[in-house]
């Protein structure tokens, strides 16, 4: 396996094996993420960070990846501090930018932006979100954070709950964990519930899937996936009235759920999960954050080479 | 004394005893806030710096101490980059950011924001303004500035001018000037003269105060701590109207000064202080802007533990 | 030649020696700035970054420059979130900064707002374009780029097209390459040609200028340096609306061209170059781009004093 120079677009770049290999650095980074241990291991290397929508989580995350690693980190958090102000494209930002870094982390708003970038930058491109797009690195720490509660990612019975609609990363997640043949349940208004085609292709990749509308029963759950239901995402505010609070997870619906069920939220939350739930054994939202620094350090140390 | 882990929140969190030894550390950290001197001391610690409000100085010279020690700041110097836009609550924000740092210096419009990050945080906070409550690292560099200016804090008879009421870190200075027994004059417009129960409180501590309406006579004073007028903070524009630019500091006024007067403000000034004051050897502010350096590099090292 | 403790506001602040020892150091720093080499030259110093307006290729490349060197950079890059919102001066505001780092790098809308800043300041002034003023860090990667790129800057002739009226980083060029006895043609609409006092400074220093409307010959030129008519420097909109898009470089006009012709351009572009044009050999301007960090790089080292 070899990552040196590749770009991280979309989890569909990479393979099985190489999801597996990614989670096995994300683990020997550990220590290094909680600050336990020192490392320059990307010391003299550059990051540039160009955010061209906001974002806490990503941003921050990649930037302390870099950071603990003994790297630094050049960029911009919004883009009105930008060239783009003053009628730039994409491609020139881009080709600007890898002339002062060595790997370029970015948000756009815009759907494809970031396989365009990849196709005109010669560093790596990681992809921090693309509008409705692809969030390669969520995916990969949704599945660190899976397998490092729960032993393994084979085996688990999933349900993801929210907007599965436009939520497009919850579509990707989706066929990351049919990739780890794991069963799923998908629980949604129906004006949310997931595309036809990913639920096809789910099943017929071997793996079990029940679609349901509401929350009752969480029996044999072993993960419950929240998301939020993004305002931002909806064609039409009417549409996003109707659904908006039509699910919540507190301490009531907990009282069904078997005993080491893990609730995961890629956040920010709104109202989805009570604040009562975060004092439970239950609650892994703030966890799986964390887990976002071993497994964005393992990408960067990736494909700039110095782990193989 | 031990401060690893310590939440700063409020200089009433800390005994004279401690205040004391912040400022012997800080006094240590001098060469290297000025840059004669290289520091690793905390390479491998992230300070996250979170202003929800902006700022030029605070966080400019906290970011400054965190690197000249050899640590590393990640952050937003503006909330609009923050999933807070997306509806988040502060208490998860800081949870967030926690997992992705080792201190979190903040500065937020709310008051008692602060305390509230600081019951949720592991990390330690340090507050770096809370809306009109406490700004304890203002109130150290100041104590700090009188004592190296003048020799020690006690025996110096201090004025206090500008906006008394809504100025809420002045009322946290009176404080810790009365914990280190010195004798106060509060120069304010009637409308903006200290409020009763911090005059009160500093009696009970055992120190004269003088109330005054105006700036006519400064010959007894060794220092003046000129205050701007804080538009922000008024809730009528009227009662601002009246008051604005109804005191300033020039050379005028400084011929019936003693010889070894200094003059401090927290900065930024507006129209308190004539520019032509800056020349003068009273001019202590400038100086007193840069202790915000070693004052800061010590409180890090101090809560981080790298320091006793 | 001594460079520590040199404010770098207008690229008339040096000799011609000067200038050619600048471009020598940034040679050397080529390695560095292209990731291949590490460098801890200006290790525990810290650069302010004070950007009044917003700029991507000048501040990212400046912050790469000090990074990539091993120093720390701290600043804002929109003035939005500093003290000038409380209606600070930009005098106080450079003296704050400068108690809190070793060297300033601002850009400011204000025409000789980098000259104040230099009075005011003690630690070096390095002018990242003061409004329609002056843009010497520019200047000097310009010189740095047509030498590395025809071996010298003697020698050749080279043609300044576009908004040679408003542009006067242009009219900085235009001086600089006087000073290398470089003949020069000035292509621009009438509306838009340089002003009088440029074109006879040049021939007063001794070279050919001519002058042209159009862009029909480029049979003789070796350097083709475009400009991006820059509509927030006309005072008229009109008056815009006339020229913009009057001038295109594209491949047919290339087929008339040198075959060693290069292309260059200060970036952002935004419809003067063809994007087809990316692919020739003639395309410069991203390596131009790229040699914004060893220009940078030198600059900082000579004013901070670590290379004489």
């Amino acid at each position: 396996m070899n990552f040196r120079g590749r770009d991280v677009v979309s989890i569909r770049d990479f393979t099985k094996e190489e999801i597996l290999h990614i989670l096995d650095v994300a683990e020997e980074m550990l220590p290094i993420a909680q600050g336990k241990k020192k490392s320059d291991l990307l010391h003299g290397y550059i990051m540039a960070s160009l955010f061209f929508e906001p974002s806490t989580r990503t941003r921050l995350s990649f930037e302390t990846a870099m950071k603990r690693l003994g790297g630094e980190v050049i960029g911009f958090a919004i883009p009105t501090t930008t060239s783009i102000q003053k009628g730039e494209s994409l491609a020139d930002t881009i080709r600007t930018a890898e002339s002062y870094c060595d790997v370029i982390v970015m948000r756009h708003p815009m759907e494809g932006s970031a396989r365009m970038a990849a196709e005109f930058a010669e560093v790596p491109i990681i992809n921090g979100g693309d509008g409705a797009g692809h969030h390669p690195t969520q995916c990969l720490l949704d599945l660190f954070t899976i397998r490092k509660e729960k032993g393994s990612i084979e085996g688990n019975k999933i349900a993801l709950l929210g907007d599965l609609k436009y939520g497009r990363t919850v579509h990707s997640l989706a066929y990351a964990l049919a990739l780890f043949k794991v069963d799923m349940v998908f629980i949604a208004p129906p004006e949310l519930q997931m595309p036809k085609e990913v639920v096809e292709e789910c099943k017929e990749m071997g793996v079990k899937i029940e679609m349901k509308n509401n929350l009752d029963e969480l029996e044999d759950i072993d993960v419950l996936y929240v998301t939020r239901i993004q305002k931002e995402r909806f064609p039409d505010p009417e549409e996003y009235k109707k659904v908006a609070g039509s699910y919540r997870v507190d301490l009531k619906l907990l009282e069904k759920a078997k005993d080491d069920l893990i609730i995961m939220h890629p956040l920010p939350r709104v109202d989805e999960i009570a604040p009562e739930v975060d004092r439970t054994k239950h609650a892994a939202y703030f966890r799986q954050t964390f887990n976002g620094v071993p497994v964005r350090m393992a990408l960067l140390a990736l494909v700039l080479g110095e782990i193989e």
